[in-house]
This record gives C-alpha cells, structure tokens and sequence, in this order.
C-alpha cells in the first residue's frame, strides 16, 4: 500500500524493453545519438510545433531551473505559487541556476488566480533598479495539491502574463495526467494559450529519470544547451535517456500510464468518500489525494502497511486528533491494494 | 571500429540486469532505497574507509564539481592542468558550482609534476585579499592523455598540497583504468596518499551513467548533500543509480571492465608499433592512445569505418600531412575490430 | 521643503573637514591608513567590543549583502519583512552576493513579532535537502516604516534565532536614529541581546557615503574581507572612507546629527497632528512619518515645492481621494520648511 | 618618497573644492543629481559619442567586473594577459559578477600582440558546447608593466576580436596618462577602434575614488543599472561622485594630473638611467618604472623613507643579490623626493 509518492515506483516493462533495445554497440554521445533524433521528431508532432527544441534531463529539478534560467535574467523575479515545487522543494535550484533572482509567491496555496497574479505583478512595481525586475510566470499542472488549471484558468493567466510581457513557464511534473484531467492535448496546454517552454515530465510516470524540457521559441535553445552542459545534465551515454522517451511517446504509454494513475486515485476517492473517519480535503483530480482523518486511523493504516506522507500536522499526539496525509497513486499500483487501504479506513 | 570515446560503449549485462532487478514494486526514493544502503558498505569496503560519505551521481561533471565545490571556497583558485576535464570540456561548469572560483593551470599538458604544482601554488601568492587564494589541487587519473600517476607521482602530489593546507580532489572518471594500470588499489590511490575527494567513474567503463563521489572526511558530507540537491542531480527514482553501482562493485565487475579496455589499448598499441606510417605520440598506459599518422591514412581507416577523434591538426589538407588522432578503447570493444583496424593501418 | 529621503542631503559640516585634512599627502590603501586604525578602536569603544572585526563600505546594499552574505549559506533562506530593504529595494542583491539563498517574509509589514518569526521558521520545515535550509534573521532598525523595535522586541527575536541555532543580522541604515529612539546603546542594540552582525549606517545621517559592518565575531571577518574585495567594495584610496566614519564617531557626531533629524520629525509630526485634513498613519518613533491626505492637498504641497514620496495610491484621480504618502526628516532639514510644510498643510 | 602606488596619493585640491560645492542642500540621489546630467554631457563630448551611456562608480574593480558582465555570458572566456588586475587583482571579481565565466590567458605579461590574441581565441576551439565559449577581449592600457598600446596595436587587437565577433573591454584606470604616452584622444583609443566599453578611471589620477563606466553602444545601458545596482555600487548620494567626476572633466583635469604624473615617471627615468647600479627592466611609457638594483641598495632606499613594491625577488637575502621593484608616480609627488631618490640610488 504505496501511496508515499509517484517517484518511488518501477518503470514500465516498455521502458525497460527499450533501455535494452538501446544497449547496442556503440552509439554518439550528448544527445546526438539517432534515438534522440527520433524522440525529438515525436515530441514535436506531440506538441503540433515542428519548430520547439526539445531536450532531455534527468531529474525534475534540472529541467524546472534550467527552463527557468533561460527565461529569466538574475535582476527579475518569478511569480509562482507557495506550494510551487520550485518554492519549497528544490533547495533554492532556482535562485542558484538564475544566477540570483528571486521568487515572488501568489496566493495562498497550489494554485493562482488571474487576478491574483495580476496583483502580483502590479505589486513587484517598477521603481527603476531598486526592486526586483518583472520575470517569468511559473505554473504547475498538475498542482502538488493534485488539482489541475482547466484550459480557461491557463488562457487567462498566460494572458495576463502577455499583457505585462512576461514569459511562461509550466512545470509538467505530471504533465500527463493534467492533459488527461483536463482532456487538452500538450499544444492545448502549452503554446496554443501562450506557454513559452514546459517541463514534461516522465519520472513520476512511468520512467527511470526523464524528463523533456520544450521551448517553442527555438531561439532559446542554445542558451538551453550552454546552461545544461555547465549544470553538468548533459549524459555522454544520452541513448539511455532517449530510449526511455523514445518508449514514452510510442504508442501513447504516456497516456497510458497517466489514465491508470488517473483511474486509481479515482477509485481511492470513491472508497474514502464512503469512509466516515475520512474527509476528502481538496477535490482530487488526477492521482494525488489529500484527506483528513484520526490520527489513530492514521496510525492503524501505517501499522498494515501503508505508506503516505503526513501533509498537515503530526503523527504525534492523541488518537483523535485530525492530521491531513497525502496519497498518491502511481500507475503501477495494484488496485487491489487501494481495495484494501479503503477497506481499512471504512473500518475506522 | 568505434575508437571515438568510452562514452559511447554499451553497459555491461550485468549492469542491465540489475536494472531489471532493482524494477521491481516501489523503493524509497532520494537514496534512501536498500540497494544504496548496499552500495555505500560495498564502496567503504572497497576503499577501506568505513567512515567514508558516498554518493552517486549520473555524469562525470556533476560529480567533480559537486565534489569541488564542496572543497573551495568562491574566492579560492583551483590547480589543475590545462588539459584537464574541468578546464576545457565543462562549460565553465566549475566556475558555476563553486559561486566564481579560478582554475590555475599547472604545466603545459596532461600531468603536473610537484615541482610545477610547487610553483603555481608559489605564483598564486598571497597578497592580502587581492589575488584569488590558494584552494584545491584537482587530479585526474587516468589523464586525459591516457597517462597514470604512480603512486610516489600522486603522493608527491598530494604532499605539496599538504604542506600548503589545500585539499586534493581527484577527478577518477577512468579511475578503474588507473588501478590497473598502477596496480594501486583505491585506497592507495587516494585517502591514504592524501586524496579527500574522488569522483569514482563508472560511466566510461560499462555503466549507463553513474560515478560515485566519495568523501573520506565525513565532516564534508552534509555539504556535498545540499550542493547535489541544489545542483538538480539527486534522483527521486535513485534506485536506478544504485542498481549500477551494485553491479559495478559486485564481484569486482569494475576492474574486469577495467582490464578488458586496458588490454584493448594494449593490444591496439602493440599492433600500431608495427605499422610504420604511424607512430605513438604518448606513451600508453591505459585504454587510450595518441599516434601521428598521415592524413590519408587517416582518411582511408575512417572511409573503413573507423571512428575516431582528431586530437591535433585537421583532416583538411593534403594526404602526406600528418594528424594525431585519439583512440579510445572502450570495455565492450571487439578485438576483431582492433585487428581489422591494425591491419589497415599497417597496409599505410 | 525637501521630505523625499534622509539620502539626499548634505554631508556634515565636520566630515567635510575631516575629508579635507584626511587629504593630505599619501596615505597607505585598501583600509590599511591610520585613521582606520583610530576608526577601529573607536567603534570598538563605542559598541563595547574590544575584539570585534569593524570594515567600511561605501553603500548601504553593499554593507547588508555583504554582511548576510558572510552569514548564510547558499542553501539557506533568509528571514525578513516583507519591507525590508534587502527584500524590496537591492535588486536582489541578496540572492546575488549569497549565491543564490532565499529570502522567507516574515509577518505583513515592516516589523515581524518573535511569534510570527517563530511560526515562519517552523514553516521552513526541515525536510532533509529538500526546502530552503532555515538562515539568518534579518532586522532593520529603524523599520521601514519609521518604527522601532524596542530592546525587549529585539531581546525576544534573537531569543527566537538562537533556539534555532540561526545568527541575527541587523540592517542599521538609520542604527543612530535608533538608539535615540529607543534609548539603547549601540551594545545594548546589538551584540548584548545576540546580534551577530550590524551594518551601521552613516549615509543617512551626515556622512557622504559610509556604513560599517562590524562583527561581533571575529571569526566571520576574514570571510567578510574577501567577499568584500570580490564584490568591489574594497577602496584603494580607503582614508576617505575613514575620515567621514571619523568625524562621525568623533564627539557623538552620530548622535547629534541623529538627534537633529528625529527632533525634526516629532516637530513635524506634532504640526501635522494639528491638520483636520492629514492624518498619521504610523506612530512615528524615529525621523520619518507617513500621514493620508487628500490628493488635492498632496498637489499643492508639491505646487508649493515639497517633495516627498507616496508610498499608497497615485496622485492620478479627483482631488478628494487619499493618498498615503511618506515625509523623511533629514538632520539638515530647515525648522523653517517644516513650519510651513505645516502651515500649508493645515490650510487644507 | 612614496612611490609604492597611484592609489595612496591625495586628491587634486580642485576635486576637493567640487566636492565641497556639491555639498549645498538637497540634490536628488541614485545618479539623477544635475552634476551628473553635465557630467555625462562632458564625457560624451570628450569621447565624441553622444549617444554613449556613462556611468559612475567608486571603485575600479567594480568599474571593470560591471562592464565585463554586461559584455560576458556565464559560459563564455575572457581573453585576457596574465598580470590583467582582473586576473590577479580582484579576487575573483570578474567571475563573480559574470555568474562563473572564465579567463583565458593570452601572452606571457602585461601585453598581448594580436597573434597570440589569435592564437589564444583559435585554441578555445568551439567545440560544441564543452568548452567554454569565447567571449570579450579585455585589454588595459596603461599596463600593469607601465608600457602602453598604440594606437595601431589597439586597433589590431579589435580587429581581431571583430573577426570573431567578440566585444573589447578596456580597463582604463590610467587612462589618461594612456592617452598622453600613446597622443591618443579618448576617441581614438576607444569607439575609433572598435572597444565597446572603457573603464575610464580617475582614482588612481588625482580623485577619492570614481570611474567611469562607458558603454559606446547604449542598448547595453539597461543592464548595466541591473547590475550596478544588484552589485551595491549605485549611491544613493551619487552627487559626491559626479562632482569629482565633473572636476575631472572641467579645465581637463585629467590630462593636467596625467601629465604631471607622467612628467614624473620620466624624471625620475632619467636619473635612474645615470645609477650605475640601477637597470630599467621595462621601457617606462607612462607613471610607472620597474628597474633592478641590488638588494643593498634597494634597503637603504627603504631606509631612507623610500615606499615602493618588490616586484620580483625578496627583500631577503644577501646585498649584492638582485630585486626588480616598482615605482609608481602619482600626479602630486613632489619632484624634490624624485631628485633625493635619484641621488640616493646613483650613490649605490
């Protein structure tokens, strides 16, 4: 009963099949390896821009600051939520690779609003060099509350962002359930509404460690290259890297793999809908869900196994106090361990 | 005939299979997983050190500028070589990590000599705060021209860097390739001569992407801890860099690699020493070699399907003109081919 | 009728003459010319600390960047108002000169309670690599808002930095105009209660251009002196930069000119409480106040020659609208143009 | 009988009186002060470049590590000597402010000829994006060596750099004895000849401590604010800089210090070619001589109140053994010290 984090589970079969397929030989190194002229040609048909650059690192944070620093100069800021993994969980990546910008938080929680966001940039006046300059507007779909910008809520923002000359950028750490949530395609959710580069995540989706970064203005993309290599993300052996996107976009695994994520944290929810101890926190809409209960049924689901992260206060204390945890489903978990965890919680 | 670099060569069988291993259900993820835990004795054991910090890493220049970076201050130079990695093929990725450290070059070429270290330290003298201040001596074994430092050559070395308080980081990217060819073991050719920092390579020697970064003052760790995350390159889905590393130390899979490359070169230069067009320009004592030949020469092994790197002159010019050109031999290299290679080349 | 800045008006009659006599002749550089020394000994007397390390600086960004740059580490975060002066107005000079920290806003305004900086800390949840690493704390007295921390406010956030092991940076631009307030000693405002680091202004109290950074600490200083040899902020001919510190420490020049600006500001303040049409938005403890008046009213103060900032709405809209607006009182500032500021004022 | 530097001397009574004229009331801060609106007329005039974009700053580091940065990516090289005060005076300054670019070392000293600029260009091989790439030539005239460039020579080293397409940066902090050893107008050595930017200095010729930053092409003016600003050396009270500046340029101030101090150099070369136990090392061409004696000699000078650099040697060691020293002749050196140093050193 796994649902600690989409970054813990195996990577699917076809991936595996394909690191073997590309274990042959020898093969060119730093991404000029024929798979990778593959991968690129179908990402670009993916998103519908025959144009984007389209480059792969291994990890979420990389391709986050990296995308980010191409967009951004180190006198500006970034608007992007509190909850934003760029904000709480990359260890100040983002300040490090701008080279010293700043981030400056919308709202309250995972989400922003058009209108806050507009409140944001106002506020960042421009009062000649003293404050930190308007940079890039950095989203997240899906959001780490698990809910998703609906096609409107990104047009809207992205607008705002035109409006004030700001680039976008899209953390798609689960780029594909968001596209399956929201029922966009990638060009819906990126360049068709104004979006300047996306993180499109693999690793919580079914891969090892991949990650693609897409700029549709291809003019970025030898500042990408310069940034990648002196962040030390560029692989000599980048055939491993694009035989795991290379397995991704064939066939729409991508797909696949988000619908089943997607389709057990639905089940996950239905059943704790029907759990009296338990209360859905906020309205899951991909794989990831947030719940209250009694830190006593809390303590009872650990000790059968389940794994969770604790979102809102402590394991410590009396066993009717309330905690929030977090679960997430990955696309390999078993259904018949989300069956269980449910049975579990209806007992109370 | 793929002589180009070792970056370019499959992973060993047994790198796979423990990839497909390590894919099974869910694992803890940022290196808490098992198999890590597994590693870190098997890598102490190895280096006799079992108060030793290690960690992995996906490229080789993450691990030496994470590891570098670990040991200089921003206002510090670095004493390497001209030729080093980190000089010419990192992007200034050094300057990046270290927050605008300096790289001292020592010497002309490949190796320093203490006398040449003595005396670039010497140079950087000690004006008040005006010039950068002395930090660490950065090592590479093997060179980048296919050289071993001995073990009186390395303990010379790091005695100067003793004697002057700065730390010795040893970029080890063939360190496998240098064991053998020293007959040092791993201790010997770091703590106990004085090394506090080695990136341990394994990409180059039948990994997909891994090298190990080992410090054997614990006291370092914490920090090297914050740089990598930071620095983007810890891995949610760590358990796939472990995997490879559990190969690679399992029954001493590193050094077989390891001597498989060194006796391809071996073997490659014995035949080369009888072809009379080309002669060796570097003594070898490693898997890569350096000749002269002429540059139709050059041009009918490549038409033959040979690859390789122009290490000095360009194939542009008429045939008798001579080139020197790099030749890499990688583990998995089919002797057949060396043979084939040697044939031609003999045929002038 | 000059209320837009303390840092804008003349020097002090005395520097000016400290300036002339310090031009004499040759003087040895980079800080190493005997008024220094005196300079030295003198602020030691002054703070109570016979080992603290004293450097001078020419800005005041410079002094508190380089300042909490010698105090945190890059994978830290900073904690500060949302006012603060190193979070609004250095153009972040602080994520720069820190490598790439962060900053944490602490509470809504330009003072934070020790509760608020506790819940703040809190927040920065240790979570292994992963978030910002919990840093200094950074205090500005007097506040941006022409407050003041009392000495028990200041006893009872450092009580908070302490517990969590964090050092305590105070941004002193307006320390003098402080210690009137408050009736502290400059001991008493800093080192006594745990301050670790103070940038003691002078530009905007009557000098030309210079702040002290004094650490409490001696073991910070080296660090400081490169850092501050990197940033530029290093003057060769330094004796200027001493005599203008000399002649504010000589006879409580600091004080007197201090003294004359706070008095300013209560004369002002006390006038204006007398105007039907402005009201004072802040209590004013120091030598700078913010009133509300109409906009029609705000017009003809500046018609009439004043100048001053607004600091809430524009001065675009109908007359009767409030705006907020901000009055600096420097020490030089004429009795004279504050009684007619008020006379004006009070017509309404 | 100071002749240990440029940097110690006292500022021109003129300056002086500027400095007091500017101290009259309240002057708007952050550059935005009348005196520097005719300052930058002034400079424009005498550049003959009335869209150049002229800034202030206080130091000489932060003059030159500014406007490199502006003229420099991160993942760039800058070509420039080994003796550069970027290279060995600044502490790593230029690879701060460039967020981690490198400096390549052209030629052996203070000069490079335009072969080994294109030499040292071609040996940063653009190899993809491993290397660094290149970047700005950075030159500086008057040497750290006291010789200087001609015009021709200047203009042969920007051709070069126009070849492949790099931008010229020159460190002119002692510009204007450059100008009076080589004829040369501010134009001629500069925009004529393809530099794109000039640190034009007057600290170490008769001001407390102000440079000016010039930018031929304004587009690059924008960034520079950002920079200056983030870097902390934007004044607040920026009057007291451009009223040194304004002096400077009034009266050609600066060309009436310059010649002074070159005057001096060249007396004092005169007499030293009459001691039979001094040699001149270098060909003195402007405030600056470098000569050999024996180390009996060069202590009794000391002795005698004589303050000069050791060059190359120690002090000790026995009498007859040689040093090479430096002598740096400020604007105000009394021409009596240079005739008593003459005298001493002809006596052996």
């Amino acid at each position: 009963m796994f649902f600690a984090s989409d970054n813990a589970g195996p990577a699917h079969p076809k991936v595996m099949d394909a690191l073997m397929r590309a274990n042959e030989g020898f093969a060119s190194a730093y991404g000029t390896d024929p798979i990778m002229a593959e991968v690129t040609e179908r990402a670009r048909a993916l998103f519908e821009a025959p144009e984007a650059a389209v480059y792969l690192v291994a990890t979420g944070t990389a391709a986050n600051v990296l995308g980010l620093a191409t967009l951004c100069q180190p006198w500006q800021t970034i608007f992007c939520t509190p909850l934003a993994h760029i904000n709480v969980d990359e260890c100040n990546a983002p300040e490090f690779y701008t080279g010293g910008a700043k981030l400056t938080l919308v709202g309250e929680g995972d989400k922003m609003t058009a209108e806050a966001l507009e409140a944001a940039i106002l506020g960042e006046e421009v009062r000649g060099v003293h404050g930190a300059q308007r940079g890039p507007v950095a989203l997240t779909n899906v959001t780490e509350r698990g809910r998703v910008y609906s096609g409107s809520e990104l047009a809207a923002l992205c607008a705002v962002a035109r409006r004030h000359g700001l680039p976008v950028h899209l953390d798609g750490a689960r780029f594909a359930n968001a596209c399956l949530a929201t029922n966009l395609s990638p060009a819906e959710m990126t360049w068709k509404i104004g979006v300047d580069a996306v993180s499109f995540g693999g690793t919580k989706n079914g891969l090892l460690g991949v990650e693609a970064v897409v700029f549709f203005d291809p003019d970025r993309a030898m500042e990408f290259e310069y940034r990648r290599k002196r962040g030390g993300h560029l692989f000599s052996k980048h055939r491993y890297l694009s035989a795991q996107m290379q397995a991704y976009l064939a066939d729409d695994l991508w797909r696949e793999t988000a619908a089943a994520a997607n389709a057990r944290a639905a089940r996950l929810a239905e059943g704790l809908r029907g759990c009296a101890a338990v209360t859905l926190t906020v309205t899951p809409q991909a794989n990831m869900l947030f719940c209250a209960l009694p830190r006593g049924l809390a303590r009872r689901l650990q000790a059968a196994g389940a794994q969770f992260a604790v979102w809102e206060g402590t394991m410590e204390g009396d066993a009717e106090g309330m905690v929030e945890i977090r679960l997430v489903c990955d696309w390999s978990l078993p259904e018949a361990e989300i069956d269980r965890f449910v049975a579990l919680a209806a007992a109370g």
